[in-house]
């Protein structure tokens, strides 16, 4: 399996609307496992997003999806900076 | 919903056993929605715990689970350093 661990910082107040961008019905996502929105406590303006795919191929294939494609593109415009971007292999998800 | 990301590192050479520790059958764990056990790429003894659970007193309970308990003890064991340890507020999960 393939994971993702990402942190985001909006441009100051723009957090909903980034939670709303990365929650809202993409449809079916061929590959992936899990996917978790969460907000981080300590800044109001920051988002941690922690993927699991069948596979890294999955994962790229999903960026293609439109509706994929126009979440990605509005998140873009709410995103003031990147945190640090981990890729891990996971080997156990449960329930 | 209550979330935690927390980093590992064994002492070298003994991730695997610290993953057959971590991903043993726990029995169920009420409240928990995702408990991802995830090897870093990056570093041969380092792994990746990713957690979601329905609220902070779901998982502090599930501290005191028999299961859990040995778990944790046998982990400690083969833990050199623990890493950053971020706890997050969940607002999506899927699928």
């Amino acid at each position: 399996m393939y994971g993702l661990i990402n942190r985001f910082t909006t441009h100051p107040g723009r957090r909903d609307e980034l939670i709303a961008a990365m929650t809202g019905d993409a449809g079916p996502l061929p590959g992936c496992r899990s996917f978790v929105v969460a907000k981080d406590p300590a800044d109001p303006d920051a988002v941690w997003i922690t993927e699991v795919w069948d596979s890294e191929e999955d994962w790229r294939a999903s960026l293609d999806l439109p509706a994929v494609r126009a979440s990605i593109d509005k998140a873009l415009s709410l995103i003031a900076s990147f945190g640090e971007r981990t890729v891990t292999l996971p080997v156990s998800l449960r329930p």
